[in-house]
């Protein structure tokens, strides 16, 4: 059973403290292997990825390629249905759509005095994104990374996808195609990502890595951040449910169970002001835990760290929600824009009954890269800006240099930083000259 | 002797890759005495903080308090000479301008279908700078960070600087009073941060930690990284000045020698197209050393790193400055607008003879912290964003749900995920019964 929190109660702060402070994720200790693979890539390139290839992936790269071959991709994308096309197109057509809407503006006016300032927006030259094997190979997955990249104007995508045993899922491919990347790799592991970031002799390197991986994909990212740019290092999922009493029990447990069928330690939390409600949607969640496909993931996630909190009113549960800064949010309440404008930590909200996470998953259109773990109170999804980056721009003119040089001059002084006031002093003392 | 490069000669290539991939800075390995004076200040709260300081700063806090009042902030305040609070103030002015401009607007527009999708960005609750103690105590540096952390409307800011032995800049604590910040706390090194990213029983925890440090606060920033946000690493600083030969040879020597005062691992590299140019800037370089008060340090990061590239033309520098990807570029050339427009990579840009970058220090306005090493590939320098974050937006419809739930129910079964399906399904099939 989960367990079922009721704010008014004493012990409430210390149990909601405890949900909040758990850890559900016991990081695999995998650094040390990950730092000798990096080294073994780093120091023979191409032949190290066919011999961890072989060894990881039971895979002779030699035979297959170690990129696919656009008749490859295509033998592949073939076996696609087309009810599977048409919604993964429909998927691409809606997430490029609203990151299209992100792309952001250059700025430069001009002072009084002249001088010019104001910044601009340019691409990364070439980003790699990571898509993992086996079962947690989401084509949703490649085209919410990949797309933004894609928007934002990147020049070179590769995508690095380990194929264990040669198999990959044709829908990857697909999504890949989608997105407009050709350029893809039959690599996995950290591997992979020491390939992105320092290059061998077949694969250029990248400047941004993103996308999803176990641990030493995690781990491998970790070490070569500041080499090249990473995305955020993705914890385990989460969903938060605020729900009044008109909704159906059974839509709420769907949603909850959603989250909890990804990973043993999902978290999936229902906070009601109605508690007759809350115990509804756990005997619902009980209810379609004994059919579910993935009944034991569920089952355990629900039942280790799901929670229904009883809160005295929506605005209480808003303000509960906000200390959790959850990944995701439901507001299946009657007015879901007004409480939304009380939510000030989430990664994606979702206003109404009719808006299951799923959606936001595939089609609705924003990023389903989310911060977790409580990182939505200082980071963002994914977005067409983490494949920019912004330079600005200043430019002086005599006169403006005459108005604010002295002061510049002076802080350099005031810091002990000599040659910095003396490169405004020179240019001050011609323009006294003149 | 700084070395003179030259484009067309034959070793260029490899002299060129040298200098890219020079190694400037060898990090301290600190990493195992910040892990255990993390762990101490979370078991052991204020008394380690006590502790510590007394230990690293020879300061005993329960004589002076942790936290500055206000009249002791008022009382170092007072020494500031009115010449260098009207300096302060018109940096803390022209930084904010700048940086209202960057406040990023929020979007909400509505489909055909009747679904409502967009973004709303937030500010950070609280954030943390640390302001590093004695030489290296600069007053830009705080208004750099707090500024863009107060315009995004960060709620509570803090700030931590330690004071050796009780000594405190003055100008630090009038550049944290102009931009709002009164929570000022007499702490230093990992036992600083650690306390922002923790909290204490007298320190509440912060959500996002910026500013620069030694390398046991660069350590504890990484290590705390994850529970809260934090800024760039930030490495030793550079400059790359492009010039054509009609520019005074002091003026560049000057900008070039304002980096390479900063530290020994710093580096300054002249691009120009005249070679006998670039030789009276050496010539310049070695005059000006023999005089300036930092030129221990100057002379060693010039000689070390600093290099004078002789370049076809134009051109062919804005490539070489886009394969550096420098935190500054100076571009002291007839047309600097024409030029900017090539270059795809740098954190900053200071445009015409008349910009030295020290006008960026302090009083230009653009941000002064900036991405070193390279980094300016895939990250930008420190702007009002970084104390925001985006939460996205979605709200369907009945209609919407009827025409795009089937494809995220389809992909949701392609990727094996029922609980995701069948959240959709539920709905759908209300819509049918309806």
């Amino acid at each position: 059973m989960a367990q079922i929190l009721t704010t008014t109660d004493d012990g409430f702060e210390a149990a909601f403290g405890a949900l909040l402070g758990a850890k559900r994720e016991e990081a695999e200790d995998v650094d040390t292997a990950v730092a000798a693979i990096i080294t073994e890539v780093r120091a023979r390139g191409d032949a190290a990825l066919h011999d961890l290839t072989q060894r990881f992936d039971r895979l002779d790269l030699a035979e297959t390629g170690m990129a696919f071959t656009p008749a490859q991709i295509e033998a592949e994308i073939a076996k696609v249905t087309p009810e599977d096309r048409a919604a993964l197109e429909l998927a691409a057509a809606r997430i490029r759509a609203y990151h299209e809407r992100q792309r952001p503006t250059d700025a430069v006016w001009q002072e009084e005095n002249g001088a010019r300032l104001g910044w601009r927006w340019t691409p990364v030259s070439a980003a790699g994104l990571y898509v993992p094997g086996g079962l947690a190979s989401y084509p949703s997955s490649v085209l919410m990374n990949a797309i933004p990249a894609e928007v934002a104007g990147v020049e070179r995508l590769v995508i690095c996808c380990p194929t264990p045993g040669g198999v990959v899922n044709p829908l990857v491919l697909l999504a890949a195609q989608l997105a407009g990347v050709t350029e893809i790799y039959r690599l996995g592991g950290a591997q992979a990502i020491a390939a992105l970031a320092y290059g061998t002799a077949s694969i250029a390197p990248v400047d941004k890595i993103t996308g999803p991986g176990n641990a030493y994909v995690a781990a491998a990212k970790r070490r070569v951040f500041g080499r090249v740019g990473i995305d955020m290092i993705a914890g385990p999922s989460e969903i938060v449910v605020i729900a009044d009493a008109d909704n159906d029990p059974d839509w709420i447990a769907l949603d909850l169970l959603s989250q909890a069928e990804h990973d043993e330690s999902a978290q999936s939390v229902l906070l009601t002001p109605d508690a007759g409600f809350g115990r509804a949607v756990i005997a619902a969640v009980e209810r379609r835990l004994e059919t579910l496909e993935r009944r034991a993931i569920a089952g355990k996630s629900w039942h280790d760290h799901g929670a229904v909190i009883v809160t005295r009113d929506l605005e209480e549960a808003a303000l509960l929600s906000n200390r959790m800064a959850p990944e995701h949010l439901e507001l299946c309440v009657a007015d879901p824009q007004i409480l939304s404008e009380r939510i000030t930590h989430a990664g994606a909200i979702f206003l109404g009954a009719w808006t299951p996470e799923a959606i936001g998953d595939y089609v609705g259109g924003p990023n389903h890269v989310l911060p977790t773990a409580r990182s939505a109170r200082f980071s963002s999804g994914l977005s067409v800006l983490d494949f920019m980056k912004r330079t600005t721009l200043a430019q002086m003119t005599p006169e403006a240099l005459r108005a604010i040089g002295p002061a510049a001059e002076r802080l350099a002084i005031s810091e002990g930083l000599e040659a910095h006031g003396l490169s405004v002093r020179a240019r001050l003392d011609r323009l006294n000259d003149l």
